[in-house]
């Protein structure tokens, strides 16, 4: 230990360095956020990680967290099985979960097709998905990726490998977001907008 | 344990979210990044926490961190004693120490006068600061603050309590930065580095 600095320190900051977006200088402000804490504190920070990663189970089928070895969702007879949606990671699941506007079933890929961060197909959880879409009946599945030239190259990879099954692939809409202006959206959006247009189906709100 | 979400990962999310700056949107994300690494890095990762809290000691004398009671730099017989710098928290020392240019004494507040984050002189080591001045022979105290609103309130509010002590008070020189251009400093900063001009002291590089 030198003078004016730790190994101590220097470790968290290494290891809040590893998270996504977290540089030295955030690092070391989370450090000594850690240091004016009660030793209590760090100890319930500390073990929550390694609880969440130790307990946590993904299911086997649709890699979503889940408690047991098959998930609530696709072990639910109240669900809808002729339908997946394909979704990005997790985060997307709560989300279209909230929506309450979807009653089938989910395949988490985790991640999408990113040649920059170094993340290709064999990355993802496809293998599963084409299984599964070739083994059990179902009808549709959905792609709910962001709308990104990844996103789209992973729906364009995967519509490819699902062709040949008798399934259909759709995605999911895109267009002008509630409360947009439509003056500021960009061409792409507003012309696919107009070319998906839906018959008028009441007011939103 | 919901369908779509886990009283695991909402604990790590709420850790996370303690850290200064960090949302609940940037918390998922790192707990789905820890959900990634493997259990030994995620052990890893929280052992480093629970290592430095418990481990690292602060200096009695100057509250900086330190690997004994009183720091090297406390018990240095090679500091200058005469010296105190005082400074906002570690980092600024490990600033100064890497300019190589100061060889006395530090103090770390450990924040500074800031009444809208609830910070206020009675949260700081000034008593331990008071006290050093009156005991030891020391001649001069240098305010190291940042150059807010913050950091001048703090200045004062020492000031005014040394000016009992028969210490010298000074602050680091505030001017125009190496590199930076005449016309895109601010009227404040520009206005004092002319009444506090210093005489021409050779090239800096």
């Amino acid at each position: 230990m030198s003078i004016h600095s730790s190994k101590l320190i220097d470790d968290v900051v290494q290891q809040f360095h590893r998270l996504p977006g977290i540089g030295k200088k955030s690092a070391m402000r989370f450090a000594l956020h850690l240091l004016k804490m009660s030793e209590d504190e760090v100890s319930a920070f500390s073990q929550s990680f390694t609880q969440m990663r130790s307990k946590i189970m993904f299911c086997k089928e649709c890699h979503n967290i889940s408690n047991t070895e098959v998930c609530d969702v696709c072990s639910s007879p109240q669900r809808d099985r002729s339908k997946i949606c394909v979704v990005e990671d997790i985060r997307d699941v709560i989300a279209i979960e909230n929506t309450g506007q979807y009653h089938g079933l989910y395949h988490v890929l985790g991640g999408i097709i990113s040649p920059i961060d170094g993340k290709g197909p064999g990355d993802l959880n496809i293998p599963t998905l084409l299984e599964k879409a070739q083994k059990e009946e179902h009808k549709e599945i959905i792609l709910a990726l962001k709308t990104t030239i990844e996103g789209d190259t992973t729906n364009f990879y995967l519509f490819k490998k699902l062709k040949d099954i008798e399934v259909s692939v759709s995605t999911i809409a895109r267009g002008i977001a509630f409360g947009d202006e439509l003056e500021y959206t960009d061409e792409i959006t507003l012309g696919r907008s107009i070319l998906n247009r839906t018959p008028y189906q009441g007011a939103l709100l």
